[in-house]
């Protein structure tokens, strides 16, 4: 057992019996709160980069004046003894906590291994593919993207809640949209390869500032520009600050036409959305456009099924409840034959 | 009567007999036809700035050749007989053509004097409005506007179909939203009535590249931005990159900062349709954006209105038929008394 | 201080501390329950003109016999110790009550000096409205309601939820539609006047019936005519009724004619939901129907925005959560520079 | 074969050669119209009860300018030769034609034999019911509906397209009605009998009229207060109006309360078209106004087949192309074994 | 009294004082709780034919390990005292349990009397029906399915929530809805009768495996063939499976061809949800087709008012609140007069 | 130039000048027609596996005759003079046609050569993916559909209009989201590749009966079945169909069980329309059927593109017009650089 758990780790051990751990975890708010009969408690919200769980605490626990001055944003090593409760989920005891410092708290804001593994792999596969564009424009493009919004990318997630909605879970939705492009394309030629994969890549740029996950911990504030615009111009206007920058003019000779490359770059990210009525204020009008919409309701929806498996309860057999935003139970995924 | 007459005027002047008189007219389209029987004619479509009729051209015309060669655009003084037929609407005979000339061409292509009138009265209204804006940014970014796109503007039809679908038309719109804007920021205090006018003003900017009509005509070509991105998206781009022209440095001490004042008008122009299924990206979250959300529609329905009470067949006494979009017959408005 | 205090403002004078004070309220409905534990309480719903909190009563609170004897619409003052708790809102200690009486009782059930001055404007600029109609017929309709039912009217509020559901309510909403609708007139002088200050008036008189605040309280019962027929088809039913006390006779030769105007503000009231959806049985078909349908969204919907800026919790700087019925969250106004 | 035919009668006699015959037919307008090479024709549109066709007047015919002078609603007797063309249906040659004069005439406007029977025996149906309603209030009310509205009601389509389309329609729609009310009762005795059947009598009552067929021919004209009010609130004016002629007073031991009976009754008329999308101010809330709602519904739905199987034409076999307003194409029913 | 009660009677009983009486019920589930100052007690979740409680145990009862070790599906009998409390409901003290056996729990599995007579009867009226339909094809297929599927149809309800959602319902629901039926073809005789009745016993027939209530108890287990194929698909496996076993050659000479009879019944199943949105594959394209639809709403709305005029809490007088999915509060209906 | 042309090389070949060729088309059906001078016509419909046009025949040919007793389905071997008129479309002059006969009709009836190949490759493709099915249930399934069905499926279109809607559409249809579906599964290993394969395969197997091309001809008849189903329900029905003749015993320690392949095959062809409003009577609850619903419309999306870049008039430069159900303008795709 390594010597700081992940909240979901804790969960898996402490499911038959109480055990002793020490969890690292980041304070997402602390509110006061009571019991009926009037005996107050401090409920403190704790998160890490894959789960959460509220630790309560007493008014006559020594704890309480430390709990309760404890700041949003604050990352914890909790030590104690836990325990999944069938009805009230995780609970603990005997703790005491500390401040995470140092190379432990690097570590615990790195995100868990897998994870950070499987988005490294994810964000080098998406550098190849910018590597590998044969377009001079779209490929400059990309390359400054993630050279100057590498790291904040890194950090957003793909959505607010149902899909992917974890630090880093854009670099994962995006990696993923871009294999099944690279796969369509190889099933039907006719497809821009080079505008597929840059329309993969820059469909959800916006995000960065919609669901961006804030630097030091693992919250994702509301942002003023993502609600006053929505992410889809927030990405348009980024692409055409980026493209303002690139050296247009020593590919004055280069076809098709540059500016015919940034409007079909920006229908991509206008229309991804498929319908007026899911946000897109255009609707898909090319080949590509169209693609890039199945791609990305392909991968959301698998995500939120894969989710649904893990976290919807089952109510008989191989059935799980509804989860949303899908509006029906879900049925376990036929098994493969030996 | 005048010279040249307008082609509204020539039905209204031939309802009863045949007249004789000189209209201008503008080349939409030349399209060989031929009857059942084989006879094979020209169909000259003509348009002014207000109306459009069909000349048809026989083959045994001695004029045919010359009807067949007329390209679109070309500007023509058209002399001959008029008549309204009760069915075929308006018909010719006994006439000729020449293309018009010089000034004469200029005034038709000016467009009739009272919508020249009226048009001219509403850009001047729309000016003063602009010159009366307190916030120096605002100021600023309209009266450039203005500058720069001030003749393109003035082009610019409100809609392909349904409601101010005429050169100037984006014009007449924008002045009459303006009034009700004025009306309504008097009657309630609290609404920033800077922001509401240029919110009005820039709306629909997009337009001058989705509905411009062209420079030497009345005819309204589709444009590949306008497609790719619809007039939001371009409204947004253009707001953004006059801002940029701005010296923002001169009014760091003003408030509100002015990025707050940059993402409140670009909201203003990203919700004005008030719902994404009629292409709004975001809804409208801020007072003013509600408020000129209503008034668009209230200025777009009362034309459509207008428009069917002179259009629209009446079905019986005082009722009209369905005109496009309303989707509902109109009733004659209750007279004033005397 | 007041001798006795609104609830709304005891929660902003008890913010910090204990305070000590009189309220005045009016009973609400006394509910039996009891803790987790067993211990039983009482739960004193209170109410006045613009908020309401729940007294909570103990078993062995000596007054616990006489607070279970409280019938609904009973006026109250409750004096003792109050102050706002951050999770569980006003709380309240050391009281005693007593029923209100004489004056005392007016003056609570008359409500806030504030907003009875408000409405008491409101009122009158609708009768100096009212007084200024020009159409005989209209004019008589008018002051004839006003003078039936005026006590019900400033008694009504203008919806059930959502916005400006308070007694009095539907006399601020119809001033202020009226204003907008004066103002919109000044905009547009091919607007009837008349009929838009008439159709304002009446738009939503069936309220009378479905959303009347009870004379001795603020309960607002349910009525069996709102639930059956709705509040279009209970003012079309008033209208009528009023209309035949009319001396018509007199009117003969009044242009328009009467039975014409009598239909036109009968349509302006049963178009007024924009459409058949929103539960009009027929949808605008001229100018003033359509104008009256605007004008009444955007009061409401202001009115909504205003009420959510208050209540609403904010979601992160001047962002605030969503508020039913609106499905977005809000942004705070821009302000206005100094 | 009568001295006066049918429309739809003689469409049937000369499917297959020129027949001599003589029609009797009201002139539903007079159209100019010319073919393409410019020879002028008259389209003299003629109906009767059930049928329309179109009777062309070539300008060289001697009768081109007494058909020119027909008037809407002139009453023709029409003999000549007829055929039906596959293309061009109801054709006829060497005809002339006379005004119907006298009893020709009465009979005529009388409409056809067997409908005049129908309609004859559905309305003896509908005063039977009436008749044997046992609640004083509803009969009194539905008699002197009959009594004052009888003719008129007699006259009344059922709608103005799609379903009983035709002089008397709403008596065949209203008695059929009836009929499947009265079984349901049957089939379900805790339904109030007299309140469904007093309903059915006056869900459609407005449509006296919004669709009433005119006195002297078969037109349907458009009318300004089915327009601005629609069906539904006509009908609710027309129940309050005659109710309050009721004597009242006679019945005020009655239970239930005759206020509850009047309410109840409106409901059905403001709630029979189900949902406030297809126009009706309020659902229904009552089980007499859910069971009125869908007899209403299976009536017009069955006479919508009934109509789709005569006039729609085969797609296939026992396929039926679609039909207005159903959007499928139909299926010829199972036949019934020997 | 009898010796056990069922829980709706207990609830009848209860309301004034606490009573002495047994009760049978089945567990439905026993979950682990606790109040919020930690005080551990397990809810049994206790259920009979018709009505559901909670039975609480605290920890300190000496039933506590026997409750805790309830297994779902165990049949009791409770004996003890009983209260319906104004905010709790059905309470419960000085309890004792006990399993039932042989007879008693025989009795209680059959359900209550009154219901079992009630659905008994409904029962024997389908038999009876289809005893009676004339078409060898539909009379051998409807015996052949009550033979195979009698019982089990007897145990399945018409709905897992919302209206008939008990066992037997489904019984229920098939019996009013051919008394329906059978009614309609009375005042149609057009229809095909013999159709219409097996079109009604075979509409839902798919519920036997997605609504089938368990042998020996009252839950109702999710079926994985009803998630991924639906009632109707299921409905309509079953009928051709059905229809394979029937001596098909010894009515080869019957008219209509059997193939037809059988695509006609399947095409009453198929569409039977009336649109496509509301998971019917297509649309009623017959005359029965039509008819079945709005059989089945009518019964299905109508059992919902019946259950939400004895559920929902009035909100005033005879005005109830809402009850799912009806969108509506009720009006109680009309009383018939003495 | 071969000897027997398509209509679309006819078409193409036509464009500048009167040519003389041999076209092979076949007869759709031939209706009389004539001018409004009243000189008659036949109109007869000529079609080939991709193309149509019509061919006018004057009462004054000699071949009128001829030409008026044609059946629809007679193969003609139509040799004149033939030119596209820009107006008329393809018009022809001097022609005299007899049958085809023998090889020639057979080579006709077997399509264009590009077309035969490239559904004869598409074919072999499905055949060898089949081979590949690693589940022995499904391959043996899909074999003996191929195998019984295997011409009835070569002739069927993917749907009757809008996209592949041509004899062997279906095959094109099936064998590119074959393609599509293994690309996927690539990209994601853990969807289930045998159930995706014979997912598409299956998925429209009811068309077959609903969209089956003639045997001898190019026509798509209705068919009863099609109309009182639907595809999805007789798909399920042929599935089930062929499942009963498979060796189930010889597979019972095969995992996964059977049945459960066989429920999550039909769940794939009743979810594959995605939505209950689409005509699925259950939407998706497995990855394999989120993903087959997405490759369906995915191909059949880019199909509609494809033909309307081909059929649809540019409204400007590279902007399309509208084609049915695509409700957008087409924006011509990007091109690839050299």
């Amino acid at each position: 057992m390594p010597d700081l758990m992940e909240i979901a780790a804790l969960r898996a051990a402490g499911k038959e019996a109480w055990i002793r751990a020490a969890v690292a975890a980041c304070v997402d708010g602390v509110v006061e709160k009571a019991s009926k009969d009037g005996k107050p408690y401090l409920e403190v919200q704790l998160c890490d980069a894959r789960d959460r769980f509220a630790l309560r605490v007493w008014s006559d626990n020594g704890q309480y004046d430390a709990a309760q001055s404890l700041a949003a944003g604050a990352c914890l090593r909790l030590e104690g003894e836990f325990h999944v409760h069938p009805v009230f989920g995780l609970e603990s005891r005997k703790w005491s906590f500390r401040a995470l410092e140092g190379e432990e708290k690097e570590n615990f804001l790195a995100g868990p291994a897998d994870m950070r593994a499987r988005q490294e792999e994810d964000y080098h596969f998406i550098e190849a593919e910018v590597a590998g564009l044969k377009d001079p424009r779209l490929r400059a493009l990309a390359a400054s993207y993630l050279e100057k919004f590498g790291p904040r990318f890194r950090r957003t997630a793909a959505a607010r809640f149902f899909h992917h909605a974890r630090r880093g879970g854009l670099v994962e939705h995006t990696a993923q949209m871009m294999r099944y492009a690279a796969a369509i394309c190889t099933a039907n030629a006719s497809l821009h390869r080079d505008l597929m994969v840059s329309g993969v890549l820059f469909h959800d740029c916006g995000k960065l500032w919609e669901n961006c996950v804030e630097e030091g911990g693992f919250g994702m504030p509301f942002d003023e520009r993502g609600e006053l615009l929505g992410h889809i111009n927030i990405g348009i206007e980024l692409v055409n600050s980026l493209w303002k920058s690139l050296p247009l003019d020593e590919w004055k000779e280069v076809a098709p036409d540059s500016e015919d490359v940034r409007l079909h770059l920006l229908h991509l990210i206008a229309s991804h959305h498929g319908e007026l009525e899911f946000g897109s204020p255009v609707q898909p009008k090319t080949p590509e456009a169209i693609a890039l919409h199945y791609i990305d309701n392909l991968d959301a929806k698998l995500e939120m099924l894969a989710r649904g498996y893990e976290t919807s309860a089952p109510v008989a057999g191989r059935i799980y409840d509804k989860v949303r935003p899908l509006n029906v139970r879900l049925v376990a995924p036929l098994s493969v034959g030996a």
